[in-house]
């Protein structure tokens, strides 16, 4: 199902580009949204356009189970990064379907859209509007960098829906994990414990537009130097901070760009992780305190023009000891982890019982095309998210009495 | 001639947008095409999309007086570098035209293609190929960022001419100054005596592309932390240096410039210029010897990919002290100054004798919106590239005449 062959998004080189409501986006979707159709699920689309097929298998007021995550990619990204989790979700409550005698939940799939905020900014925008810490119309209102808006390029693919968000009970994910903790530990799966928070900063430096040549040196106001300056800064602090600061700037913007003009313009996209808030409190105030004198040693400003806040928090602990123990009576080695990297659990746990479960990714490889996870871990994190369905559903949808030993 | 007024390229903020063979390019040289050929101009398009107008006043033996410049701008440049070379070269041979008796020269407009180099690199194409420095060939394939090729381009505006490029015996320009000295100086009249020497250094620096979340700092492979350590230190380099030599980074193409992937890849565009031919070697090698620590530091490497080598040199001396000549006899203040930015000139001046005679930019201003050269100050260097002309259509071309007190 998730192997891409012959698909025409898929590169030569086993990565895929398939960033939010592109060309290939929709594809994927298409494909997918025919795929639950075709199995029975009605298929829904809310005003964000998060992707959701349900299929009611109780009554009306039963409870709603969700499992999801996402078909968009990173440019250049990799095959198991979100559309593992979707396809499993839907895997797994297949598989529940085919054996269950009296269910007493409703399942529902979710692609959540826009999950990587490589294309529009922020990421885990739909799951975010989902979950009410987003306003669906600035939400509407992201733009690209060549301009054009989520608002527009949902209708451009179709998926700008009128249907309400349905509301669930609970919320499941499987995903791979983005570091190699767990090939090191030997260990098949991870549920997340906690999810480090993030502070994702937008920084304008702003120089003066002159000719390379003439320009006296001493008159240039370069916005890449100050911009140099900064992104060395940046990496100092997470340096300073050893362990609990992870730091970046990973996309840098020129203008104009050109090999023989000084640049006026250089905007960064800086982000700062820990699991304290104390740490990103102390790192954002040293930035801060930072920017006006490395501006200077450009002869440029510098201003923060958005900064977009994750707090760190924790997932439901029901949920977490309910997958250990599934992973237990399965034997599947396991360890905990926190996440650092964001997942549409990360939004949705805001406001649902919520939980990712993690498989290995080889070499702790993500976010690129030679992502792999084998074929032996892809179906234990379908186990587990299985059984884990299986007991929600027995205890019909009480963590409580789902989490007790049989 | 050249307020722009009523053209669609020209923005309200008083910049234009005139890359090399792009649409509004096209447009304002299909109008100077067309204000030539009514002129009574042949006009002819060589291999490489070098615009040129003809009019033979003379003999078909006669000596060939080439004028000219380029129409293509910077992206978001300004209404005067370049453009005005060419139309004061066309509206000082009409002038002579219409007052000269017996006239002893003929005469080329020159609008040569690409001399900016924002769009393709290298700079100075158009011209460089003419003057035999660059191959044809290689010149049609240099390819834009979306990968598009000179070739594709110059047909896709109508400029892959066929006609052979015509061989004149001396080259006339007349620019705006890329710096305040003039204006500093109180003169309206500066030829360029040396043209700087220029290294055009594109450093390709790579990492590895992971997630900005969960991969752990130190196991980083950060191909923009890599190139702001190189920025930094080119900018080092200058300032080591004093006066002698500037430096840049002006264009840095990052891969794969999403918020939150680490950058796999970053390609700089550096320049290095100087007078003196052993400050550009001193300071490439300088450059070449620093990379891989600097790389280091940030766990990626870097490689110099290209260098494109302009040497330093000096235009005719005869036509120096000629535009001297001229301006003392309009009483036009003066001084002589270097050129550090690259001209048509500078690539024709291998093979012809050429000059370059600058009026001043308000402010030094040059490749931005808001450049600006007084009508007076235009008029200026209209009148002294009129009356060398004079001059030398008298002496018949003959340089050592045309020098000559009359």
């Amino acid at each position: 199902l998730i192997d891409g062959d012959g698909d025409d998004w898929l590169y030569g080189d086993g990565g895929l580009d398939r960033p939010a409501l592109t060309d290939n986006h929709k594809a994927a979707r298409d494909w997918f949204a025919a795929e639950m159709r075709g199995r029975g699920y009605t298929v829904l689309v809310d005003a964000i356009g998060n992707l959701f097929g349900r299929i009611d298998l109780a009554g009306p007021d039963a409870p709603v189970v969700m499992i999801g995550s996402h078909l968009d990619s990173q440019p250049l990204g990799g095959r198991f990064d979100g559309a593992y989790g979707v396809i499993a979700g839907l895997a797994a409550v297949e598989t529940f379907r085919r054996e269950a005698v009296e269910p007493r939940c409703n399942y529902i799939i979710a692609d959540w859209m826009n999950e990587e905020g490589a294309r529009f900014q922020p990421s885990l925008l739909g799951s975010s509007v989902f979950a009410g810490a987003v306003p669906l119309d600035w939400a509407l209102e992201r733009r690209d960098r060549d301009g054009k808006s989520v608002a527009e390029e949902l209708r451009h693919t179709g998926y700008a829906g009128s249907d309400a968000a349905p509301r669930p009970d609970l919320y499941l994910e499987v995903h791979i994990e983005g570091d190699d903790k767990m090939e090191k530990a030997g260990a098949r799966i991870a549920p997340f414990l906690r999810h480090w928070g993030a502070l994702k900063i937008r920084i304008e430096v702003t120089g003066e537009q002159n000719h390379t040549g003439p320009t006296p040196m001493q008159d240039r106001k370069d916005a890449v130097l100050g911009a140099a300056y900064i992104i060395a800064f940046v990496r100092e602090l997470a340096d300073t901070a050893a362990d609990t600061l992870y730091s970046s700037v990973a996309r840098l913007d020129v203008s104009p760009n050109s090999p023989n003009i000084v640049p006026g313009k250089a905007v960064l996209f800086a982000e700062l992780r820990s699991p304290e808030p104390a740490m990103l409190e102390w790192s954002e105030a040293r930035l801060r305190a930072a920017l006006p004198a490395l501006a200077a040693r450009a002869s440029v400003t510098a201003e923060i023009v958005a900064v977009d806040r994750r707090p760190a928090g924790r997932f439901d602990p029901r949920l977490v000891a309910l997958s250990e123990a599934v992973a237990d009576d399965f034997g599947y080695p396991r360890i905990r982890l926190d996440t650092i990297a964001g997942h549409d659990a990360v939004a949705v746990n805001a406001i649902l019982p919520a939980i990712v479960v993690a498989v290995p990714s080889v070499g702790g490889v993500i976010h690129r095309n030679d992502e792999y996870t084998s074929p032996e871990d892809l179906a234990a994190g379908g186990d587990v998210l299985v059984e884990m369905i299986r007991r929600i559903d027995r205890s019909g949808g009480d963590l409580n009495l789902a989490t007790e030993t049989p």
